[in-house]
């Protein structure tokens, strides 16, 4: 018989894949370049031209059955090495090859982060805004989500929420930061802050709890930032990394998981991870990628055309009169609806070809998410739009 | 916490991995070439050139947005199409692109195949001898796996045994043809009478029973034979493939599920796998990956080094008088042991540095596997090993 338990997902389609679906059609009917579509957090550039020429070096003049053969199960040693060499040099942390795992990007990492530190019946929090799929990677391993609500004043944690939610039951907690949805990037308070808290805990509550620090965005800084770095504040930490957003190949499937060296039983996670995936079918990604980007540890694409496009979004925004927190990161940024129901706005912004993306998925009502991972000229194009959109529907507020 | 499940398993090391260990140890001491290694089952040969030209070419003239850009979950279509119209003109069954569901290989295929049909508790048949992962791919979903006992007369299913196995609780059954360890095909009589078997009781139990066919040796055939296709025989069948053995990329983690157009839910299995996908951690296979098989789609690597392997070992064996079933595939060979006890006998071997695996892990006792995906050269100077191992410990029997 099909698992009931599936079957019935099919029903709950994903609100931003449905709007990406209504975006396309949308520009087969009126031509795609009159559709504004901030529906999708889908990286626009292109990879940077040295991980091509790696791949393309490796293919003419490397013995296939090496380039293409099975990796390890924990990732090819090589890579692990240049991974962890690299976090060294960037983050201070003595990680070594032992502590990196190679994965199916940062699903695959969640995955496997997540398993390694929950049984059935844990609870692991978030906090709002938050990656709606998270729903799916943890209640899937029968561990609970539990979502701290948000602190809407600038997007860093509701602390006293997150204070009442903690509870024995607590195993993980699971953060994003520079965060999808809100674009925000936790400073270096949240961090100490949030970080005091789980030690007072784990004591009181005489087990671990681990920091899964979801990091797909890391690369992705504005105004010449330094995003302050999770695992640096606490020991009981895994850092969930992928590779598609700052090399621009999120078809790759290619991540790892960093084992803090500090943390509880540091020297056998990864090789935990291995036995995990025996279970749920990954066995090593895929093994080309993880030699090229091996190549270009410390490269990423020009991503410099993000912060082109937030700041155009960001000022219009502001001008129009709409509460927006500036992003320190990412391709994201999360602005209050123009009025309480986020749906019925966007609904209201698509009669205008502008596809935005109400909050409620992300666990916060009101607000609205654009994904500006587009051409700038077309991010131009929009904020006329959007004026329009803004002026003629909501007049009275302006 | 550390998950107390996955860490018990940190005990249990992989026979046939610490086999593989050691031969490379030994190797470093003696030169690998005096190591005689069949324990890994490795593709040896070069993935076929035109794979890598499709790839170099993508990359080297293609929109690297395009190549390396998320894949829909479910695969991108060209690359499904392209899969259903090929098995289609090969096996005649009427595949279409929503039958087919990429993967990251056969591992991938299975770990998705086997949530959709089965719930935990419900019981999985398979028959020794048997894959030993299949424990780990079955048993970490909640469904448990039962093994049939071997039929070692010809390595075909021992029916009565199976027939007393089924129940209310039989989901699905898993196959294995050609067969890992034993490089059986299983004959066109074998399928049909297990098909008749499971359809009376599909009836009698009502509810369904799936047949998950795992087909990575599906393209190494020896004496120019055409294997029976399984999903012919029977309607509620999924067909589990990788493109490792036959185009030797084993690394690339590459394969898909073809789900039977017969098959109950046949329309919407595909989606349900993509549903599996968000809380497996999966998402995609490599995109690029899924461009370059599409391309080489009917080709396979110069497989005909296998059976040069296999026609060398089994006369041999042969000749050195041991009870040995002809394979009609794979790279394997499953000789009965010339003792009792397998373990023993491979003890015994290594001290020739003849590297076999005890066949106790594979649900039969009394076997060992040879793995003689190696170079002819090697295998011809094995047999000399093979020889005085032979005569030396076990004179008295021949």
């Amino acid at each position: 018989m099909i698992n009931e338990t599936y079957k019935a997902m099919l029903g709950g389609k994903s609100v931003i894949r449905e709007l990406s679906e209504y975006a396309t059609a949308r520009g087969m009917e009126i031509g795609y370049e009159n559709v504004f579509d901030f529906s999708l957090g889908n990286p626009s550039v292109p990879c940077h031209p040295d991980f091509t020429k790696a791949l393309v070096r490796m293919l003419e003049n490397e013995d296939p059955v090496a380039i293409h053969g099975y990796s390890p199960s924990l990732g090819i040693t090589s890579v692990r090495r240049t991974v962890a060499e690299s976090l060294r040099r960037r983050f201070g942390i003595e990680y070594s090859t032992e502590h990196i795992f190679m994965t199916s990007g940062a699903a695959g990492a969640i995955a496997h982060a997540v398993r390694s530190v929950t049984k059935p019946g844990d609870e692991v929090i978030t906090f709002a805004p938050y990656f709606p799929e998270y729903n799916e990677y943890i209640n899937k391993t029968g561990a609970v989500l539990k979502v701290t609500p948000a602190n809407t004043a600038d997007f860093q944690i509701n602390f006293d929420a997150f204070e009442e939610m903690l509870s024995e039951k607590t195993a993980a907690v699971l953060i994003n930061s520079p965060n999808n949805p809100s674009g925000i990037v936790y400073s270096a308070d949240t961090l100490k802050k949030m970080a005091d808290i789980l030690s007072d805990r784990q004591k009181k509550y005489g087990h671990d709890i681990f920091l899964i620090s979801d990091e797909p965005y890391r690369e992705i800084l504005f105004d010449g930032a330094e995003a302050p770095y999770p695992s640096a504040f606490y020991d009981n930490s895994l850092s969930c990394y992928s590779f598609s957003k700052s090399l621009s190949i999120p078809g790759e499937r290619i991540g790892y998981i960093a084992v803090n060296p500090k943390c509880r039983d540091a020297d056998i996670l990864a090789v935990i991870f291995g036995q995990i995936s025996r279970g749920i079918g990954h066995n090593c990604p895929p093994s080309s990628i993880q030699l090229a980007v091996a190549e270009v540890i410390d490269k990423t694409s020009d991503l410099s055309v993000y912060e082109r496009n937030m700041n155009l979004i960001y000022d219009k925004l502001k001008e129009l009169g709409f509460e927006v927190v500036r992003p320190g990161g990412t391709f994201y940024i999360f602005p209050k609806a123009l009025e309480e129901d986020a749906i019925a706005f966007c609904n209201k912004a698509k009669n205008y070809d502008l596809i935005l993306v109400p909050s409620d998925n992300f666990g916060v009502k009101g607000y609205f998410r654009m994904a500006y991972c587009i051409d700038t000229e077309k991010v131009v194009r929009s904020l006329d739009v959007l004026e329009k959109f803004v002026k003629t529907e909501y007049k009275a507020k302006q």
